[in-house]
């Protein structure tokens, strides 16, 4: 029998993906992953995509590509962000196999084991397993409604070097936190104070429930314009706007560490797709795009409010949580404390309802009081229905 | 400016992927990489299977999937291979983003850092770099014709301990080397008494120019006949059969090992392409594919054996190599020495033609003596006329 390395022998899985597993059993609701509702997976566009770029004699897209990006996919990358990135270019960006492997591959090139990481104090679950997988050591910082405490960043990297800070600032996960422009001037300059590099994690800032262009600045922007000095790397993702089959992301990085994730990248998947990035070019660069986003965002703000509302008639005395404003989470906190329950799929499979308890978001995988529900996957009455549930799981697990 | 893991800012890029950019040249014939031939790449055939995979209203293939791959995927790729590795389950397998990523997963979930690895003296450089991310000693061991000597790891894993071996044992990569089955039998006994984990990566088998029904049987088959104790995790790739667009690759591997690389793929990139995983469990289960497959033996015989009699026409005074009997490349061995160029770029500009060097296959980055050739690519005119080229490089070259 293989014997692994300690550090995979030891590891658990992905509970999200564990519940995946749960979620196809007959009449179950799931809250749990972040899954793009099936409906506004869209099918049409993406088909004729497909026998556009298959359609011409050219083989190119058959072929092996270059390991930073097909050039086409960049170019429609770094088109499509400039209102929200201002000036960059096509060569200052690396397609990665979802934004996933972006994390993954500046982790990898950035941290050396018992490296520091702050991230807030709960956050994307295989973020953590991407740190934990380079044996570095995550610190889980105090939060606010606005999210990170640039406070609570200063205090800790006083005493301790601090290597990189992970955030999602925009429609945070776990907790769909939308980070103002203050905050997120006063966490660049705490960073660069601290010399850490910022991974600034964006894949839902197109899910916007009102006025996109009144959302808050990027990391990134706030930095060309500031000036802080603090280091931002710019993760984005076609998952929750295309389709997370195609596994197309991207990366924007100063060119150091552009340089080293493609050398990382080379030894990882040589490429990431190639029709799927001559696709996502296509789809990026095309006037059909603008009018799916609107669908998207009005949809899921239909769908955000429908559970929201929800919430306030079946659980509003046993938890608070914020109005989503975009995204696809709500997170709940517990009024009366903790539900301290090991194993919740045998309740979830009783009353036919999933959602990821907050432990698995947790640096320490401590957290019984917070409770993560998404709303994007299922539809409107089912999201209805998933609250009462909800509701009976909750009153169970909280009398036991 | 971001400062990067040493690990990283000292490693070279993969001079291959560097080649693939100046066989964009005018008139530039490139015998360097080993990209399939694009006439070769069956583009009706995938142009009907995504258009089938996306006529259905199911918006499962455009969904986020399991990690360890999709179903159908891992059911027609168990299926395609029962014949060359006996019986095994769809269970027994993971879905990779290219073998590439199967190598690099089954890397950073097996080897800490300072652990060896045996490879033979000219290996895939990709896989070298991979184990070097995992700060592995790589150890080039002593080849004859048939591939690495077992004497050769016996000796070595006597002094030290040897956590993992990786072969391409069928047509290797660059040296096209066939390893017989004594020797495949030999090597599995010698990895068994070092209790060494066998990578065997074998992407090149459905290329053999001959009855592939006569080739040696697969370690992994080999192991399971006679018992000898090794450890073998098996690869397979569809890049050189089907596309490398598609980046899809398997791994074979005992539950451990399975359950280890899944948690790391979590990490590196959630899974890989669902459509393109659907499109492959289309075609590899299809009636399409045998036909497919029998006329990529016979064009890439044809080429194989051109780029062969051209070679002994231009410069069967300057080197020797052994006939190709299928796989990709032809490894030429110069008789006179070593061509102590520091850069090639000038010379191959110059004469129109590119190879890759010996030293890229060299675990310790030291080779003059040798040239990896690839038939795959050029039309075979143009393997006739890159042989006159190569004759004029190589002459300049010994000449300096």
């Amino acid at each position: 029998m293989t014997s692994v390395r300690s550090l995979f022998a030891n590891a658990q899985g992905s509970a999200i993906r564990e519940l995946a597993g749960l979620a196809q059993e007959p009449d179950m609701i799931s809250l749990a992953g972040g899954m793009p509702d099936p409906a506004l997976l869209p099918l049409e566009a993406i088909r004729e995509a497909y026998a556009r770029a298959l359609s011409s004699d050219d083989r190119a897209l058959l072929q092996y590509g270059p390991t930073d990006g097909l050039p086409a996919c960049k170019q429609a990358v770094s088109a499509l962000l400039r209102d929200i990135l201002g000036p960059q270019e096509p060569a200052d960006w690396v397609m990665t196999s979802g934004s996933q492997q972006a994390i993954d591959l500046v982790a990898r090139t950035l941290l050396d084991p018992g490296d520091a990481v702050v991230v807030e104090d709960h956050a994307y679950p295989a973020a953590l397993q991407a740190f934990r997988f380079c044996e570095a050591r995550i610190a889980g910082l105090a939060c606010d409604e606005q999210g990170l405490l640039p406070e609570a960043l200063r205090e800790f990297a006083a005493t301790r070097r601090v290597r990189a800070i992970y955030l999602v600032p925009t429609f945070g996960n776990p907790t769909g936190v939308l980070m103002g422009a203050e905050r997120r001037l006063a966490l660049l300059r705490a960073a660069a104070d601290a010399q850490a590099v910022v991974i600034e994690d964006d894949p839902y800032r197109s899910l916007a429930f009102e006025d996109a262009a009144a959302l808050p600045p990027t990391l990134h922007q706030l930095e060309r314009e500031h000036r802080t000095g603090a280091d931002v790397v710019y993760l984005t993702s076609f998952s929750k706007t295309v389709a997370p089959a195609l596994r197309v992301g991207a990366v924007l990085a100063s060119p150091t560490l552009r340089r080293a994730v493609v050398l990382a990248k080379q030894a990882a998947d040589i490429h990431s797709g190639t029709l799927d990035q001559g696709v996502l070019a296509q789809l990026l660069g095309s006037a059909w795009l603008p009018a799916h986003l609107a669908t998207l965002r009005t949809h899921y703000a239909a769908k955000g409010l429908a559970l929201h509302a929800a919430l306030q008639a079946h659980v509003g005395d046993l938890m608070t949580w914020q109005a989503p404003r975009g995204g696809m989470f709500i997170w709940g906190t517990l009024r009366n404390g903790a539900a301290g329950i090991a194993d919740w799929k045998p309740i979830f499979r009783r009353h036919g309802v999933l959602f990821v308890p907050g432990r698995e978001f947790s640096a320490c995988g401590v957290d019984a009081g917070h409770l993560r529900l998404s709303f994007a996957n299922p539809a409107i009455p089912r999201l209805a229905e998933g609250a009462a549930r909800l509701s009976r799981v909750l009153r169970e697990a909280l009398a036991a």
